[in-house]
């Protein structure tokens, strides 16, 4: 801990600084917002699941009383976009040629009441030509069936084949090979708010949007892209916003349809989605199909991991192929392997468009390694807590693909969680139908260089005339509280209280560009920003208090809101006259400026996957007792320990909560979240018939922090926001098999599929 | 120019770059602005000019249906506030002892609408007392004459007499000594949009105002005083104001009500003044009577100067003393005087309160010099032109004050005017009673140290994705251009096109903190400031060109949206292509970083006045040609001719704008704007019998634009916001004379005075 002696703030619980207003009701979210004028929009979705577009016919639509725009492609530039810029795209804001799912977008229009627009969507005729389509991607794969994209051979939207180190060798010199095939659902993202915009343009042809994002700089260059503007002549604000999970990470068609309505009717347009909508067209966690093939020694060690993914990717390309490799990168990362190798096929089929979605690919992959982690486990009779420790990774390791772990106390993690678990004991005997199993996690902490770009985010920090500060950043806090981690962090490095600091974000016009919320790196990217433009405001006001002090700056220490002359207890001038010093006497405004450029990551090799993706990495394990009734299938939750490597633990109640909140997320994906559809049509679009955790599904929780104090982390911190969900779905399952023999290998974890498994086994 | 070679940007004509919006009725107004629930502020005034308040009785009108808050001085800290901070002040909010001018505040209310504000106005009874009252100056210094305020002895706010050089040995050595007597009349900004506030609090009692002020940090330091809360918990923001002239650079009363309003009734408040409440509670400029004598040398050269200035204060002190200081500045100031001296009284009266108006006491001091030289001239038989000239200032000068000048062009501004006006052949042979006249200036070209407090400003310049730049400063545009400016001037640096770069302004939350408007300060101040924050952020975008390039920093050189490599025309990059390095390969988002220090001011002695207010300084000569009907005495101005050193023309069409608009305010002030009072009732508070300018006023002017290249302005320059209307009054009353031979001493020179010269001159 020696790099964390005396600190004044990192380390204390914080309510979020945002906690009253949003507690009390004065925090404005996107439907609070109304602008003169402004108009509503609706989106005509096509109602099949493939098909040809013959015909649009708008006119009727469009002589309706209360209608100030009906568009279509026509009206745009279509412009294909992808999230990932520098890949072809292959989705438009509106669809002209074909549909590919049920809600693909193929008109809309903005009316000056929302009971108007939805009568004029009434109002407007497509004729189309249905098509055959295809919604398993094992089926869609086969030759001669629909074709959802001329340009995609048997549907395949991207190929990928890596090894590293030697496949072969490695399965002869095993001592037994374990091979499982996995499956993992489709789940929503169910943020409390829904997507929306509320787009205006200026008379000089300036737009703002007010939106629903993570990423407010990312999706100006989405937008700047689909509408064929220059980024500059769009200002993009975030408000406050009710939940992102990776699912406001992406351009969405509905933002862009918002702004094209801005543009035709030439007033402001307010285009929120539905419930239903969010459901049936809003983005799912990428279902995937793993088969996944495991050599080991006698003694348990691994020699050799194969995997094949195959991936659903939906109807258009969006992070299909991005958050495939992620998934595959984790057989590779999660333990110490020598040998490995997989492939994957990303494959389009007749349903909505996946996304990113917390842990970006770590629950599918992870539940398909932890859960066979015990299914070896139990084939050698070690304990799978042994195995799993034998196997662990180790700071300071390379593995085969080049990922560099810095800081790793993935060990602890595991000791810990057999400490509190009292996993032992409960192993031994385990009874009443009640059973514990655990997983563990690898993951990023910290973003990585995705859309083509680099890592990186920048800060400023400005004294004000009082002698409080503004911190001024281009990361988004979407609830998870990286607001109050940033202000924590400069808090402590002017050792002012947190209150003194006021966190400005959200506004592409007036913070530093930063790459947002996503990929659990804005503790660590943007901590290490507003760590830079912190102590760069601290260096200018030494600069000041050495003139005040008459000393040296190097002797100068910052201490409980003042600056103290280095071990003299009497010499010292307080924040307060430092800033009556600059903006009363010297006449020096002070401003702070810090950049953070991320030198851990080694861009990945694209023609053999060497590199390393990530400037941190998180560890963790998670142990879950649960007790199922062998009568009707039903899977109660006992108690979860988890233990998390998040380096240093800046705000410790933020961060059990955010991993309480990925437990109970993780719950979920176990046991009963799972879109469903039925010839291509979602027919569980709403919180009844969609089943999400609720209060009385809770369990207790113990998380324990356990802090490796990361080398290049602001004081050690790593990203938890994701980790937390990665492991939960297999230490179920491996618990569920422990308490009643059942082993199910497909998401979610159903009461039907425990009862079928169960008799399955009475049967043989 | 050899500081100027090569500029690409600086000196070219720019339509300020709002234009487009407000052409367009696009730019919002604070009376545009309406947030929800939000209630409308009335303020009831005081109907006599000088009385005890008996009791304020607000019951009858908090029944009244629609209201939400009625206030008194009980609802409020009762802070007495000033324009300057670290003096006393004397003005509350509202009052409740006693009111002092006609319009004074005693109660406010807020109610659903304004027809029911205004009828709650009426339910509110005040009894009064009423007590003697004084409207002279002069009276109002009568021992034993009504007492204003219990601490001003004769009500006299403040005395100051001053000596520099020797004034007894200075009239010894003088062959002529000339004396006269000239009085200053009140006159109102007249600013397009009158003053107004939207006050809300949100749920952490967070302010945030919305008002249309010159300097927002300024106002927030006021504010903060008398509601006796932090600065850091109050939020300015400046929309775009319909004009300032110096009225809207202090804390009016009316905001502060609006504050308390919202605070008292929970909603937002708008209070915005009517028309006539601006013309009887607005400020006015301050009039002053000046008793001038000065003793020459037999060949013209100045010996010595001696002033009795006598300043109406109005009922409270606000910026009279600093007003008065710069009125006498300028006895010591314009041209070279080797010993001067000056009394100066400030003077209590039951009238509105006096404010900064465009040349701050400089219009008022320059009509008693300029007057008097063309008296001298006459009396010693030289051309004025040639007197002016003999006793000009020039570059390097000390005077015995210890200003200290450094840029000084204002022999070559006479030498332009004599030769642009036809001077010579004009004073010549003056026929069919018309005449032309002279008057030269001195004005602060930079601001000053006001406040108690240094001449300081920040910016803050970041490069955007697309290779644009965004402009963050604390300066405020008010309508003269200034933002343009701004931007021209990181255009220069950075070589990129003057559309690439969007200027920020206006919000304390976010801009570095600045002083704003006033004293002809942005220009050079704010754009030092600028210019500082672009060559930091040119210094980083060489760094991150010297490595695509590789080549040394020192080699490059930034042209025409690229960076070459000195003298290599085929080696360079696009700013574009520096930004796509930053943001999608390095993963640097540049921001630069800069601050003005004034280092000129030498902070002028309390004690001896001796000192340095001014970091530089305007120069100039206006010649004004005009027609005077002797019948009627009605004066028609035929050609003006403005010669003005501003160091460097940065936008030529927007400081002609702002000599333009200047000399017609100054025409104004010379002939026909005055307020008038009947008993302490102002009886002309509207535009019917309140005479400004028209378009059908107007005349030729011809603007000379003298570059004497200042040596501390950004690439040169100097602010010319208020010089323009400095000597314009005096150049009238010149001309004047000699056309008709009509000597009027006291502004504004009506046709009545005129009149009742020409009739005193036939018989005598």
């Amino acid at each position: 801990m020696k790099v964390n002696d005396n600190l004044f703030e990192i380390g204390k619980r914080r309510y979020n600084i945002e906690s009253i207003d949003k507690a009390l009701g004065g925090a404005k979210y996107l439907p609070d917002l109304k602008l003169p004028q402004m108009l509503y929009g609706k989106i005509l979705r096509s109602p099949l699941p493939h098909a040809k577009i013959l015909n649009i016919d708008t006119s009727k639509s469009e002589r309706l009383l209360g209608v100030k725009s009906v568009i279509t492609a026509h009206d745009t530039p279509r412009i294909k976009f992808c999230s990932y810029l520098h890949l072809p795209g292959n989705k438009l804001p509106l669809e002209y040629e074909k549909v590919r799912f049920v809600g693909d977008e193929v008109a809309a229009v903005a009316a000056i009441d929302e009971d108007i627009a939805r009568e004029a969507l009434e109002l407007i005729k497509v004729d189309y030509e249905e098509l055959p389509a295809v919604y398993d991607p094992e089926k869609a794969m086969w030759p001669g069936g629909p074709k959802i994209h001329d340009e995609a051979q048997n549907n395949i939207s991207s190929y990928v084949k890596r090894e590293f180190g030697n496949i072969e060798e490695g399965f002869k010199n095993s001592d037994y090979i374990f091979e499982n095939r996995f499956e993992t659902s489709a789940v929503s993202h169910c943020f409390l708010e829904t997507t929306g915009c509320i787009a205006q343009f200026d008379l000089s042809s300036k737009l703002t949007v007010w939106l629903t994002t993570q990423s407010p700089f990312h999706l100006r260059r989405q937008l700047a892209l689909v509408l064929n503007i220059p980024m500059s002549k769009i200002r993009v604000n975030k408000l406050y916003v009710g939940g992102g999970f990776g699912g406001k990470t992406s351009l969405l068609p509905l933002e862009a349809i918002c702004v094209f309505l801005a543009k035709k009717s030439g007033r402001p347009v307010k285009l929120i989605n539905t419930r239903e909508e969010q459901f049936t067209t809003g983005r799912m966690r990428y279902p995937m199909i793993i088969e996944l093939k495991t050599g080991v020694k006698r003694d348990g060690m691994l020699v050799v991991r194969q995997a094949k993914v195959i991936t659903d990717n939906g109807a258009y390309d969006n992070k299909g192929a991005s958050i495939t490799a992620s998934t595959c990168g984790r057989f590779v990362q999660l333990y110490r392997v020598p040998n490995i190798g997989y492939e994957a096929y990303v494959v389009f089929t007749n349903k909505q468009m996946g996304e990113a979605f917390r842990g970006r690919g770590g629950p599918q992959g992870v539940f398909a390694i932890e859960c066979q982690m015990d299914i070896i486990a139990e084939g050698l009779t070690i304990d799978p807590a042994e195995l799993r420790l034998k196997n662990a990774n180790l700071p300071g390791e390379i593995n085969p693909a080049g990922n560099r772990i810095t800081s790793c106390a993935l060990r602890e993690c595991i000791e810990k969680v057999v400490d509190e678990s009292r996993w032992n004991e409960k192993r031994k005997k385990p009874s009443n139908n009640r059973g514990i199993g655990m997983a563990c996690l690898i993951h990023t902490a910290g973003g990585a260089a995705l859309y083509g770009r680099g890592n990186f985010s920048g800060a400023i920090a400005r004294l004000n005339e009082d002698g409080t500060f503004n911190l001024i950043t281009g990361e988004s806090d979407v609830g998870q509280g990286s607001n109050t981690v940033l202000a924590q962090i400069a808090s402590e490095v002017l050792k002012t209280p947190i209150e003194s600091i006021k966190v400005i974000t959200g506004d592409t016009e007036i913070t530093p560009v930063s790459l947002g919320t996503w990929g659990s790196r804005v503790t660590y990217t943007g901590g290490n920003a507003v760590l830079a433009a912190a102590r760069d405001l601290r260096r200018q006001m030494f600069a000041i208090a050495s003139e005040m002090l008459e000393t040296n700056i190097e002797d100068l220490q910052a201490k409980d809101g003042k600056v103290f002359v280095k071990g003299v207890e009497d010499r010292w001038v307080t924040i307060v006259e430092i800033a009556n010093e600059c903006f009363n006497k010297k006449g020096i405004p002070l401003i702070g400026r810090g950049y953070f450029v991320d030198k851990n990551i080694i861009p990945v090799d694209s023609r053999t996957g060497y590199g390393n993706p990530y400037p941190t990495w998180a560890f963790g394990c998670q142990a879950v007792e649960v007790e199922v009734d062998p009568e009707t299938g039903k899977v109660s939750i006992i108690k979860v320990v988890a233990a998390h490597d998040l380096g240093k633990a800046i705000n410790p109640m933020g961060v059990e909560g955010q991993i309480e909140g990925s437990v109970i997320q993780g719950i979920g994906y176990a046991l009963f979240e799972e879109l469903k559809w039925e010839n291509g049509r979602i027919v569980n679009p709403n919180f009844r018939d969609y089943r999400l955790s609720t209060f009385s599904d809770l369990f207790p929780i113990t998380t324990l922090l356990v802090e490796s104090n990361d080398p290049d982390g602001p004081f050690g911190a790593k990203g938890v926001a994701e980790a937390g969900i990665v492991p939960t779905a297999a230490a179920v399952a491996n618990a569920i098999y422990n308490a009643v023999g059942a082993r199910i290998n497909s998401l979610p974890i159903t009461p039907e599929k425990i009862l079928f498994a169960l008799r399955r086994q009475k049967h043989t």
